[in-house]
C-alpha cells in the first residue's frame, strides 16, 4: 500500500521540482510521488499502468539534459525518489555498498569512507545528485580514467519494471551469465525502462594520499602525450583535466580569489591528479619524479605540484569553475562531446576553427576529460554578439559541432545522456538500424508508455 | 552478394562442427556457411529473415553450454564465423584492438603483445576459442580479478542485427550515452539477437614482470583473508585461483611430470599471480614481502616463490589440469556457480558437506576464482559409483547444486552461459519477472525467431 505522505499535490511543493535547474525546460506536474519503499514503487507503477499514466521519475534534478523534467501539458506525474534514501549496506569485505536511488552522492562517500573505502565517481553535483540519476544516466565525471563511468561501477541494480516486477540484480556477483544484462540495459536508460529502486556499487580501497600537480603543455596533442607518458609509468593516476589558456583566464577574471598556478603563460595547461591506497608510497615524489623527466623530454614546458591539500582543492577549483566564468563573461553554448582518445587533441583545434570560421566572433574552446576522449566543447558568444544570439544562433552552431563530431565517430552525447534536450540531434544523426533497435526494446518492456515519456528514444 | 566459397553442404566438412566439444550435445545442419565479411554476413542474415531459417552463429566450438551446436532436427543452418578472422587495428595509442569475430584469442595475445600492449583475457581455450564467441558468452577466465569478464574489456561491438541492419559500436568510445548500451546487450546474449562481427577490445600496458607463488593455507576462508591481506597493500595480483588438496592430489596421480610445490600436505591452497608493467617494480620482492608478513600473521601456513617461468608455468598447470585429472579419475559433474565473494569461503565447505551428505559416496569440492565469488563446484561419483552414475545421478546432484547456489543469491552460470544445458535449470529457478523480460527483450529484435533459436532464453 501506498503511505499517507507519498501523494504531494501543493503546488508549492511540486514547483521546484517541475523545471530543470538550469531553467531551460519548464514542465508541469499535478502531483509528485514519494514512495520510500520498493513496495511503493511496485505499488505505483502499478497503478500507473492500470490508469495509463506515465511517470518522470526525479533524483537530484541536477541532470544537464532535462531528462527529468515532466512535460510542459501536466500529463505525467513527477515519481521522486529522494526519500528513498536509506544506505542498506557498505561492506570492505565484498567491496560493495548498496544504496537507494535517492542516497545523496556525497553521503555514499562518507559512508564509504568510514569503512576505510571510497566509491571513486565524483563531479560537481554531489551534494545533491542521487545514485539513482547517476546510475540511470551512466554518469562520468573527474575519476572515470581509472575507474570508468557508472557502468563500470554499478555492480547490479534493483528496478521495478513497467509490469510491476522487480529486477533484482543487488547480489553484487561478480560473474554471472543468465542472459542478457538488465542491469547493463537500465543503466543509461533515463528511467524510460524502469524506475531503479537501489544500486549495487563497487567500492576500491580509500585513498592514502593524493598530489595535484598543474603542468604548461604547448597543445592538446602534447597533454596527450603527457598522459601516456604518465600512465606508461604508474598506475597512480587518476584525474586528468585539459584546461586551455583561455578557460583559465575567464576563471581568474570572473572567480574571486583564484590564483594562476604557474608564473609564465601557457596555451594549454594539464591539472593532474595522481593518488595511492598504499601509505607506503610517496606519491609526491613519484610524481615530482616524472614530471621532471617529462619536462626534460619537452613534453612539458612547466609544472607546479600542490604544496597541501589547500592548493590541491584550488587547482581542481580552477578546473571546476570554467562553466561559471564563462556563463559570467556572457552567453555560452555547451557541448559535451567525445571522440576516439587519440583524435581528440586534432580534433580541439580543428572544430575550434572551423566553429569560429563559420561563425564570425564567436570563441569555441574544449577543456576536460581528455584521457577519456571526452571534451566540454564549449562555444562562446563573444562580446559584439546580440542579447538573443543563444536564441537565434544556438542551435545552427549546435548542429554545426554534433555534425563535426559525428563524423569523427564521436558522440554527441558523452557524459550528460539524451534527455530532451538532445533527442532532436540524436534522431537527426543516429543510424536508422540504431533508433529503430531503441524502439523496439522500449516497447517491449514498456509497451503502455507510461515510463518517462518523451525522453531519450528519438 | 554472398562469395563462391561460402556455402558448404558436404557433410564431413560440416561434421566436427555440428556436436558440442565435449561430445555431450550432437545437432545436425544441411550447410555451413562461413563468410569473410560483415557484408555477407548481412546477406545472409537478410536471406535468413526471408526464408524463415534460423542460423547458429559459431566460433571456435569451444563452449561449455552447447549454446553453439544446431539443433539435431537440421532447422536451423550453422554460420561459422571463423573466416572473419582479420585483426583490423592494434593501436597502442589508443588502446584498443579491433578484431573480427572469427579471430582466435591467442592470436589476439600475440598482435597486442606486438605493439608493447597486452589483452589481459585469457583461458585454457586461448588456442582455439574466438573473440566472437568470447563476447558473445561473456567469457571470463583467470585473470578476470584485476580485469573483468568480456564485459568489461569489450569496448564495442559491431554486428548485424536480426533485422540485416548493421549496429556499428567499433568507434571505442570511453564514453558514449547516447540510449541503451546495444554493445552491453550483445554481450552474453549468445548469439541470440544478432550475429557479432567485429568487437572493439581494451588493451592494457604489456606485463614488464610477473611472479607466481603457491600458498598453502587452512581453509578457504584464510585464502580469502590472504586476497584482502595482500589486495589492500598492493595493485599488483591479477590472479588467484582456490586448489583443494584432494584436487591436487588427483593432478599429481594422473598428470605426468606434476610435483606439489609443498612439501608438506595443505587442506587448501592458493596461486597468487602477481604482474607489474612498470620494469623498475621487483614484483618478486614484493610478493615475497607480503607473503612472508601473511606467514608471520598466521593468514598462510606455507609459500612458495615460482623460481622462473618454466616454475611458473608449472604452478599455472597443476591448477589448469584439474578438470583433466578428475575426467581420469573418474565420471565428474562440473558446475560453474558464484555466490557473493564474501559469502563464498562458507559456501564451498557447506555446499560440499550438505551434497557429500545427501548423495553417499560422491566427492563435492569448489576450486578456482575464489576472488570473484566464482569457483567449479564439481561433484565426483566416486570409486564404487555404477556406470551410469552420471545418467542416473547427475541431474539430481545438479538441482541441489543450483539449489544451493540459488539460496546464496548466487548464479548457476557464472562464466559459461545457459546455452542448451542450462536451459531447463535457469526455466526453473529464474524469477518470472526476468524471464518474461528476457523474452521480451528476445521478440522485440528478432520477431522471426531466426537467431540460434533455443539457446538462453527460457
Amino acid at each position: 500500500m501506498i503511505g499517507p505522505k507519498v501523494v504531494i499535490t501543493d503546488p508549492t511543493e511540486i514547483a521546484p521540482w517541475v523545471s530543470d535547474w538550469r531553467g531551460r525546460v519548464h514542465g508541469s506536474s499535478p502531483a509528485m510521488l514519494a514512495p520510500s519503499s520498493t513496495e511503493e514503487v511496485v505499488e505505483i507503477v502499478r497503478l500507473a499502468a492500470e490508469h495509463r499514466v506515465p511517470l518522470v521519475p526525479q533524483g537530484g534534478n541536477t541532470g544537464m539534459a532535462a531528462g527529468a523534467t515532466p512535460p510542459a501539458d501536466g500529463s505525467a506525474i513527477l515519481l521522486s525518489m529522494r526519500r528513498m534514501n536509506r544506505i542498506r549496506s557498505v561492506s570492505a569485505e565484498n567491496r560493495l555498498a548498496v544504496a537507494e536511488a535517492g542516497v545523496i552522492l556525497a553521503t555514499l562517500h562518507d559512508a564509504a569512507h568510514e569503512v576505510g573505502m571510497r566509491f571513486p565517481l565524483t563531479l560537481g553535483a554531489r551534494g545533491s545528485c542521487t545514485i539513482g540519476g547517476l546510475t540511470s544516466t551512466n554518469a562520468g565525471g573527474t575519476q572515470v580514467l581509472k575507474f570508468g563511468t557508472m557502468r563500470a561501477l554499478v555492480a547490479g541494480v534493483e528496478a521495478v519494471l513497467p509490469d510491476g516486477s522487480v529486477h533484482d540484480g543487488l547480489s553484487g556477483l561478480k560473474k554471472d551469465n543468465r542472459g542478457y544484462s538488465l542491469d547493463q540495459l537500465l543503466i543509461g536508460a533515463e528511467g524510460t525502462l524502469g524506475v531503479v529502486t537501489a544500486i549495487a556499487l563497487r567500492l576500491v580501497p580509500a585513498i592514502a594520499a593524493r598530489e595535484v600537480a598543474w603542468t604548461g603543455v604547448e597543445d592538446p596533442a602534447k597533454a596527450l602525450e603527457l598522459l601516456r607518458f604518465l600512465e606508461a609509468r604508474t598506475s597512480s593516476i587518476e584525474g586528468f583535466e585539459l584546461v586551455p589558456q583561455d578557460s583559465l583566464d575567464l576563471v581568474l577574471k570572473h572567480i574571486p580569489n583564484s590564483r594562476s598556478p604557474l608564473s609564465g603563460k601557457h596555451q594549454w595547461h594539464a591539472l593532474v591528479e595522481a593518488t595511492t591506497a598504499d601509505p607506503h608510497v610517496d606519491i609526491a615524489a613519484e610524481l615530482e619524479r616524472l614530471l621532471a623527466a617529462a619536462l626534460q623530454q619537452g613534453i612539458i614546458s612547466d609544472a607546479v605540484l600542490a604544496a597541501n591539500e589547500t592548493q590541491a582543492d584550488a587547482f581542481w577549483k580552477l578546473r571546476d569553475s570554467i562553466s561559471e566564468a564563462e556563463r559570467a563573461e556572457g552567453q555560452t553554448l555547451a557541448h559535451d562531446i567525445s571522440v576516439p582518445v587519440a583524435d581528440m587533441p586534432a580534433f580541439i583545434l580543428d572544430a575550434a576553427a572551423k566553429v569560429e570560421a563559420a561563425f564570425p566572433g564567436v570563441i569555441a574552446s574544449g577543456f576536460g576529460h581528455l584521457g577519456d576522449g571526452n571534451i566540454h566543447f564549449h562555444v562562446r558568444a563573444g562580446s559584439h554578439a546580440a542579447p538573443d544570439w543563444y536564441g537565434s544562433e544556438g542551435e545552427k552552431v549546435t548542429r554545426m559541432v554534433d555534425d563535426l563530431v559525428t563524423a569523427a565517430g564521436g558522440s554527441i552525447s558523452a557524459e550528460h545522456g539524451i534527455g530532451q534536450l538532445k533527442r532532436a540531434e540524436f534522431a537527426r544523426l543516429a543510424p536508422p538500424g540504431r533508433i529503430h533497435a531503441l524502439r523496439a526494446i522500449k516497447h517491449a518492456l514498456d509497451p503502455l508508455g507510461i515510463m518517462n515519456p518523451g525522453k531519450l528514444i528519438p
